[in-house]
């Protein structure tokens, strides 16, 4: 599914003023006249088709959110089911979160939730990985004091990884759940990579990192 | 296997003086009389059949290894383990360890190891976990100054909770695995417990927790 196999893209993402917000870093530090209150503002960084932040827009009308991903192809679906829910708490961005700090100011964001990213298991591309530390150093600067970060992976190296990441950099693990979905937990929102996973019987795992930083 | 089915074992442990410590509390702060040198001690607390603990003094001669042991029964076969391995950097001690605090003294400790600890599954039992806060207090005590503690489980639950009650109380996870033997970690001594689980295909958990305290 690559863009120029969908060459009314372009025109239907500029069309969505609603959803896609197109000059982002002009919004920074403003997010709150975007969404035009002063809710509390969790980001998803790599949204895919959307399933998840547009069933957590649902589930929770009182929070905004913002889903950043790259892939313009895959973005038109995740801005479709935005559309679908009626829901007016969600925007998209279509860039490369290369720097969050680019897009949101200090403090600004409340949680952040990292679902099935890439997991780059090769060492030498270690730096990739969305929980290494100049990367958590980018969330700290727009985390909230207490704010949260959640990780959802199938990737167990991942998720070792990253346990042993948020730690080092004095995050407190609020929670580890290393079988999700034995949990039963009725909040939890499915990603689409998510279902697909869980129902071949592998393990989801989960973990909450609570920033202590002052 | 009851001690009273080995009438034997007082007589036995009783005579084991080079081996087992009969007045542990009489050595807190000295340790290193009973070795006669000042090598780091690492203590396991709950040694079983000593596998772990006899494995590792031969692998690490230069480190003085404490196990203690509550079950009599349990124990004099680790006694006999050790005995087979001639090695002079262990002792054993027949103890509840309800407080290691009576037996260790401040900062006397490099190490401590948890292998297998019961998980005390229900919520009412948490207090008898061995990663519950008053017993980390313990071990904040008796550990050195960026002193470790290693643990070691089969039960997920039971490291779900510790990951996140080291991370609470503190201390840094160095390492994190979730499938232990999929590692292929050379240095890694196994238990019994650990063997015959791992023989049936389980995965094994470890976590290494460092302390940050000054």
């Amino acid at each position: 599914m690559r863009t120029r196999n969908k060459p009314w893209a372009d025109d239907f993402l500029k069309e969505q003023k609603e959803v896609v917000v197109h000059h982002p870093f002009h919004h920074k530090n403003k997010w709150k006249d975007v969404f035009g209150n002063d809710h509390p503002i969790h980001i998803e960084i790599g949204s895919g088709k959307g399933q998840f932040i547009a069933g957590m827009a649902k589930q929770h009308s009182d929070i905004n959110f913002v889903g950043i991903e790259m892939a313009k192809s895959i973005i038109i679906t995740a801005v479709q089911k935005v559309l679908e829910t009626e829901q007016k708490n969600v925007r998209l961005i279509n860039e490369n979160a290369k720097d969050v700090r680019d897009i949101f100011g200090e403090n600004e964001v409340d949680k952040i939730y990292l679902n099935f990213s890439d997991p780059w298991p090769k060492s030498r591309h270690e730096k990739r990985r969305l929980t290494y530390p100049a990367f958590l150093e980018q969330y700290k600067n727009i985390l909230k004091k207490n704010g949260e970060i959640v990780l959802k992976t199938d990737n167990r190296k991942l998720f070792e990884y990253s346990l042993v990441r948020f730690s080092k950099f004095g995050m407190m693990l609020e929670e580890v759940a290393l079988d999700l979905h034995d949990l039963h937990d009725p909040e939890n929102v499915m990603t689409e990579y998510e279902q697909r996973f869980s129902n071949k019987g592998q393990p989801i795992y989960r973990c909450r990192a609570r920033s202590r930083f002052s």
